[in-house]
């Protein structure tokens, strides 16, 4: 028995039904199929708003990205007095509180990015919040976008690889002393911070670059 | 048809199909029926060695990380002036040549690991290799084993980090100005060393921890 639906709520049951089979089976496990039976809606109605299981899919990452470079850039806003310490300890809340969507955006493969320009210019975006606020300490010097690039990079991966290693299986058989666990991002941002303020990213620059 | 085949030839001929499968199909399509069709064997010769399809997973598993550690503990041993370089390289190096491999240790969720402790083991040995190499250097100070465990978690973060992030479907839409995505291994690895040099590691174990 198909319910009564309009057509904006149908979309937005659409993208909530799928979310769901995420959740439940993994990205791999979704299919327009099991979103119209989860509404119990006709196997054709998701296709009135998305013509492909990649479609939906895209939409649900983009979403995951928009909200996430918003977030990234309002913590920055939020500490504009040490906006690197806001975005770092923003990103790995993220990623700790949306395990899932954190997944879906840097664990699994993209729906083909060519047909889905909005999924990228939104993955882009939450890059770019963190490449400007270095580009803005670099300013106009030499290679300041080059430098800023590579040090947006070396940020972005101690926070990406701390982030997924504490959803890993093999932490919890490290057998890691008392309260390591606890500091290692707050170790981590006093690491980037002192790193970046010891002159070598200048000095990197000028004799590699 | 079933081949003829001796007992220990049939145990690697499985490892070997499994890792196949797991190449082509992810290590989601990983079943024991596959692993037999493609030996042309019976439906039931694979169970000879391995109980179950995750027994053989966490063998395929255990192996990747013994591997790894090995070539990580040698590399490190290789560059004895300068160690942690020596790992870092292989480290990228590892993961840049042998993406299955390093998915299937890192991106991917273990079998039951208390049923597996060889593949506990020698992933901590893994992690070993830089957790004894740091340690080293502080030799018996107060807090030695808690500071180098700090240190192995913000240096495999950011490796782990850079090597998932060079294989992920956003890299190619950063846009990075040219050079960038080839020195970034170098970059890191400077700042790394850098902050580690910087005494903020051991202010922090004073004031913090």
């Amino acid at each position: 028995m198909a319910k009564t639906i309009n057509d904006l709520e149908l979309k937005e049951a659409c993208v909530q039904a799928a979310r769901e089979v995420i959740a439940e089976q993994g990205v791999e496990g979704l299919s327009m199929r099991d979103v119209a039976r989860r509404l119990d809606i006709s196997h054709q109605a998701p296709y009135r708003h998305f013509p492909s299981r990649d479609h939906l899919l895209a939409e649900i990452m983009r979403r995951c990205f928009e909200d996430f470079a918003n977030f990234l850039d309002m913590s920055a806003k939020n500490h504009s007095e040490d906006a690197l310490r806001g975005m770092g300890d923003a990103y790995m809340g993220y990623a700790a509180q949306k395990p899932l969507e954190y997944r879906l955006m840097f664990g699994t493969p993209w729906p083909e990015p060519a047909a889905h320009p909005e999924l990228v210019k939104h993955a882009v975006h939450a890059f770019d919040v963190l490449r400007q606020n270095l580009l803005k300490k670099h300013g106009h010097q030499k290679n300041a976008k080059k430098q800023a690039e590579l040090e947006a990079m070396f940020i972005w991966s101690a926070l990406h690889g701390l982030a997924t290693i504490e959803q890993s299986n093999v932490m919890q058989h490290l057998v890691l002393s008392k309260g390591v666990q606890a500091h290692s991002k707050d170790f981590m941002m006093c690491m980037i911070q002192s790193a970046l303020a010891s002159g070598k990213s200048e000095e990197f620059m000028n004799h590699v670059v």
